[in-house]
């Protein structure tokens, strides 16, 4: 798929987004040319896969790249690391939260957001996925956008703020229903139940957000004002404190919105 | 599908619980004969699609159904609704958080549970579900585990204490994640965001909890220990005090787990 590339490209880090985007664009008519890592072995893996070049040392990225991504963690964009690279690199970092001034060193510099949560074990289909760029120079974010639409559908420019509100919205949607999976399954656990009791509950859940608003899809005992079952519940959540308060804050929210109604 | 039915039942209720139920039982071999509700035009819709006779009265139930099943809300499982059956009614509820003693009166009864969410907008696979049953006849067990096992592959009997449990699971399961969504969408809207943009973030979430433990899955500022953006998420978050109160205990216990480990 890569013959005729039409930009020539190098992937920073190794990790769950690195190997994501790595397989992403392996489909796609964007070449990844190099794959960068302080680990040397960790950069061959991943750059076998796409027929890159292995290096260790941002000095051997190549000069004509059209862009490098930082696809590394959010506390790894810092100063010192930044500084081993030219000034004159074409680059973007990946995350939802950090400001685009921590590249404001650079030429030409930017953002390039796929909103998402990556693992290694399961490769995930860009396609139906959003890509939020935000860049310092209006040629750069028509690249970022030619580069984004070659494995998105769905490319949105943003800036910092508004990609960092995002983002809190993104924790709500990911990281704390992810904390209520955990919750449910530690409560399994504890009772000697098997989680996978609740996987097609999970799963239905979710799908029914993505067809009607959260906001009517609203079910349970909060929702319906059932204080008997939430005194119960309260109860029985005594053995752990935090799990007991967040069952309180959650339940005096999903209450109120019933109130409003 | 019928033909050859070994089991005859009724299905009281016309709401979400009870229209899947029909669909579930059309396509097995048990054949649904009745439709009982307090409005009779609500009966004769779902009736009409399982071919069943439509009743407005409990005293109308055929005497020799195998079984008759109360697909209503909770707070509708009162003594006054529940004198109007025959006590020889062979009578299953089907919620997670009610003692089968509000049915004590009746010679033959028990529960039955299938832990999913239900809408009408879309009907559930039954056979990917589990269903919990619980009875106070090892004969009637037998009969409910016969008929669960037409509409799906997992039937398991757990008695009032254990579904109680179950239940308090399922809702940070799907009443509480589904919150998270709400509010996601509310900061969306508050920013002038499409909540569209974090749809397949909230699919990938939840089915990457039926891949991996929750625990392991866990992602976000919280558990990266980012007191950095953290705190900037608080401060955004000022305009909604609740809101602010449950980002911050959610992060709390996900900071907690990591501290731990």
């Amino acid at each position: 798929m890569n013959e005729g590339a039409t930009h020539r490209i190098a992937i920073v880090g190794t990790g769950n987004l690195a190997s994501n985007l790595i397989h992403a664009f392996k489909n796609s008519s964007v070449k990844v040319e190099q794959v960068l890592s302080r680990s040397i072995e960790n950069a061959k893996i991943l750059a076998a896969f796409c027929n890159a070049e292995a290096i260790d040392n941002p000095r051997h990225l190549k000069r004509d790249l059209d862009l490098v991504i930082l696809a590394i963690k959010d506390d790894a964009l810092d100063d010192i690391y930044l500084k081993l690279f030219s000034s004159h690199t074409p680059l973007v970092h990946c995350s939802g939260s950090v400001d685009t001034a921590v590249l404001k060193k650079f030429d030409t510099y930017g953002v390039f957001y796929p909103l998402q949560t990556f693992s290694q074990q399961k490769i995930v289909d860009f396609s139906a996925l959003t890509i939020f760029i935000e860049s310092n120079k209006t040629s750069f974010t028509h690249l970022l956008e030619q580069i984004a639409r070659t494995i998105s559908n769905e490319c949105v420019y943003a800036n910092s703020d508004e990609r960092k509100k995002l983002h809190i919205a993104a924790v709500f949607a990911c990281n704390f229903s992810n904390s209520m999976y955990q919750i449910a399954e530690e409560l399994c656990i504890k009772n000697g139940m098997k989680f996978e009791y609740l996987h097609p509950l999970i799963l239905e859940t979710a799908h029914k957000a993505t067809l009607q608003s959260p906001k009517t899809a609203q079910t349970g005992p909060a929702i319906r004002g059932d204080i008997r079952i939430i005194k119960a519940h309260l109860t029985t959540l005594n053995f752990n404190k935090s799990i007991k308060h967040i069952y309180s804050s959650i339940t005096n929210r999903i209450s109120s919105l019933r109130i409003q109604e």
